[in-house]
């Protein structure tokens, strides 16, 4: 494995400098070059003949993904290594292994991660992997406190750190003076972005409870959406601080651009949602394609708002959360499976490919080193969590009837993982605006080390230390019978109080849903009941387990 | 939906015209640009903003797809247009006007199906598929037939087409004393390319009996290799005639070529699909990557030896075949859903694309008409794959046990449908030493277009005129059970007369599989008969529809 392992590395290692990475790219490639037909300048016939340009861009992506795949595979052969730490680090360290390689051998930069490829290939898949099997109950019932946390909290982070820093900026001996207010809030918003990927592998594998859970997720959610907006707002106002004045038309402009972003994306991705339900209404004699429309729809949803500027992931949650409930209704069961484990395969690859990137991007010449600001940033960034956490969830505590208890709120505090997009947002600063763009680069990946090593190999421990109290779902007919009665009940106690609250809103929406929906977006309808196709997953689940248990034990004969 | 349709169309027509289809490609984006960040010239903060190039690429990949799938969906939505004619018809006509549509409102020819995007990226998908799907118990079983037939055919097709078409070139009415022999041979070996896609979605709707497909199959698969190496040659030698002497070397290094690219496609495919074989074995904790290593290595089995310029059809199948068997019982029971379901649903789309790219990129300037060359060409086609299947099998027949009867001989020579190979290689002539390339092209094009209109519309028909004998497979325990023993009775017959024929082969395999192999690549040796294997299968086949049905009939409570 190991001798696979260095093979891959050396090869890939090999690929990656060559600096003409767009030469026989798809859209530009010309067919009268002959590139596939053998060089025409030499012109013996040769017995071997290589072309590397050819095949160079597939080549490495497949290179890449084996790569990051074999890495995955190692980490979890020797069983005690998940225990000791998560898998990010473990990536992390491989990648800035191969990136030094790279390093090593060319004296430049590794040129793999690029934003691109980060905000259009990579993250997409985990956003719909998140989307789509998130549970959509807790969600909605914790959604009160989720908005409250989120938007409010990235706003607090996003301008407690930037302040603070423009502070610590002030004080003449640290060499920092050149770095305005504008610029402080700018790298505040930026290392404010909580990490979808990186918080939630390690809650995953920690497996707390729906509730807290609900609140990283949520957060990671919406955060994107608000540090993204502010910093495009701060570097469109340090741009117009350079050439004019910033008018009080341009902060309100940027405050509307919130909402744009917000509820445009989940428009979109409403919208993109429905289609596709619609679509999958029409497949009974093409099953094969039926997991084709899922995943473009969803993407086509990602990409669309993208272009826009509002907000993909928003986008592609909603489009995600919106098509799950109807496709599933409609697909085969082979096509269910197959969405369902590709999913999670896509979004496997496309995290572990995130943490090697990030390792491999590490090593390079992009760095400058300044110990105060440094150690400063990554000091505010824990001061402010903890402060807008406990702020924030004293009052939200106040309207809630399960209120988040001291241990939960240290967890989430304590979960504040920066990952991949506060360092693409780093990246993708222009140099021209930001002459010490290569000091917030190093202060961001300094930050993400830390949360990353030190917070996430010590959050598990932590949660066991703290002994939250950790999930335990289990789908049976009874609770679902139970959770609808309550369901029930509680709309029509309200309805009879006449007070109006979510449980009223989700009986409309039920209502609306069976009487109009259903029928445009199912196949066939029939009253199908939650509660049948609960009891159908179930059945064939147990099925194949059965079928696999009876063979594992070989007395296949006893069976059936 | 019509509306949704038009929707796309437009979308994509307005899309794919647009020259700068390279700008924001991935490996050479520059990030300092601060493309996702909003225009930098424009200084206001807007409210709603546009970018899209920055998405563009994926953007209109994904709507390119989507077409293809809805177009897919359309053919499937009134149940007797596929009766009428193949689904690769509708979808040319399709793309045609998409093409025209582009071609309208541009006046140029629309850029999409270039030959490095068919090769790199549409063909691996089928070629994975059928390798992975390939019964291989009747390909080999008929593998000396297969070689016999696809080897000389192609070079009977290749030199019968291009010496006639040569002998027609002499006569001065016609304008073609321009092309000398060494284009005309290339033309025959480019034109003589059976495609493997256009002619076995035609055989499997018809259902043909496996005999039968396997010789279409086998020849699509080995075709390949032959003509594209037939067709560098020319080339080569036609560059060659103009600046030099051919030498006798030169011939003989292109007859070894037809064996390094044959044998050493097989060699290549072979250890990949070990080597991914091996590294499913230890994936028991990572089971979400398992369908990854299989699609990654085999795709990565067909990089490899395209930049050798080895077949990569040949050696993806290779991999196909050699790593299905060990795969299928190391991955677990969702992984193999996935991979097979996954695998069929890429290559549908490929398949789709195709023919989509094929409609639209017929429409154009690159085409020059020529009556007697197009009709003489469409005639040679019909008059040389006639003659070659029939003198071919005539020899072959009498060293068979079961020989093909004339009805198989007729359908074998009226499958030869040209599809987007012969098309691909059309494009890719250089120029500068084709002076006629655009005639090729026109003319390619045109047999491309009769054989799958005219034959593959009527093939479905001829074929059940016929009566030609239908397959009937069913998989079953009893089945299985006497094969084997037959196996067992043939070779030890076999051994006992001193007689070595195919069966003391696969016996020798067998044993050799059963006591190194499966040991070094299976997760956990157990003696795992193939019966057992069979009976798990058939098992959860059972169990899913016996749950599906339930459901269906409703009466949930007495299934179980």
């Amino acid at each position: 494995l190991l001798s696979l392992w260095s093979l891959v590395c050396c090869s890939a290692a090999a690929n990656v400098d060559e600096p003409n990475l767009s030469k026989s790219f798809l859209p530009n490639y010309e067919p009268d070059e002959g590139d596939a037909v053998g060089s025409l300048q030499d012109t013996r016939i040769h017995v071997f003949t290589v072309d590397y340009d050819y095949v160079q861009i597939p080549y490495e992506v497949t290179l890449w993904i084996l790569l990051a795949s074999i890495a995955k595979i190692g980490f979890h052969l020797y069983h005690r290594l998940p225990r000791l730490m998560p898998e990010s680090c473990i990536l992390i360290a491989i990648g800035a292994l191969v990136g030094a390689i790279i390093f090593a051998s060319h004296h430049k930069s590794p040129p793999v991660m690029t934003t691109s490829i980060y905000f259009l290939y990579l993250l997409p898949p985990i956003v719909l992997e998140e989307g789509y099997f998130m549970p959509t109950r807790p969600f909605f019932e914790n959604f009160g406190s989720i908005l409250w946390w989120s938007v409010l909290g990235s706003l607090l982070n996003s301008f407690g750190i930037g302040l603070s820093l423009y502070g610590v900026c002030q004080i003449e001996a640290f060499g920092l003076t050149d770095l305005d207010l504008l610029q402080n809030l700018l790298f505040g918003s930026m290392i404010s972005a909580v990490d979808p990927v990186a918080a939630l592998v390690v809650f995953e594998e920690a497996s707390v409870n729906e509730q807290l859970y609900m609140m990283i997720f949520g957060e990671s959610l919406l955060n994107d959406g608000i540090t993204v907006v502010l910093y495009n707002i701060f570097i469109a106002f340090t741009q117009m601080h350079r050439y004019e004045e910033i008018e009080s038309i341009d902060v309100f402009a940027g405050f509307a651009r919130f909402f744009v972003v917000g509820l445009g994306g989940v428009l979109f991705g409403i919208v993109f949602g429905f289609v596709s339900a619609l679509m999958t209404r029409f497949t009974h004699n093409v099953s094969a394609i039926e997991p084709l429309l899922v995943f473009m729809f969803s993407y086509l949803s990602y990409l669309s708002a993208e272009t826009l500027y509002i907000s993909g992931i928003l986008a592609m949650t909603a489009c995600a959360v919106t098509m799950k409930k109807y496709v599933e209704e409609n697909v085969s069961q082979n096509s269910y499976t197959t969405i369902k484990y590709f999913m999670k395969m896509l979004s496997s690859v496309s995290e572990t490919l995130i943490f090697v990137f990030m390792g491999v991007s590490t090593v390079g010449k992009n760095h400058e080193w300044n110990w105060a600001f440094i150690c400063f940033t990554l000091l505010f960034c824990l001061i402010w969590r903890t402060l807008s956490v406990f702020a924030l969830f004293y009052i939200s505590n106040k309207f809630r009837t399960y209120p988040f208890t001291f241990k939960d709120q240290l967890i989430i505090s304590y979960s504040g993982l920066r990952g991949a997009s506060s360092f693409s947002l780093a990246f993708l600063l222009p140099e021209k605006l930001f002459p010490r763009k290569k000091l917030f680069i190093t202060a961001t990946l300094v930050v993400i080390y830390f949360t990353v090593f030190i917070q996430g190999i010590t959050i598990g421990p932590l949660v066991r230390y703290l002994d939250v109290k950790k999930t335990n779902k289990k789908e049976s007919i009874n609770e679902e019978i139970h959770v609808r009665l309550m369901d029930h009940l509680k709309a029509g106690i309200e309805d009879i109080c006449g007070h109006w609250s979510h449980y009223q809103l989700r009986d409309k929406f039920k209502k609306f849903d069976n009487k109009y929906l259903k029928k445009f977006l199912i196949r066939e309808h029939k009253p199908k009941s939650s509660l049948l196709s609960l009891y159908k997953k179930m059945e064939i689940k147990l099925a194949i387990e059965m079928a696999e248990s009876a063979m594992n034990s070989s007395k296949s004969s006893t069976a059936s």
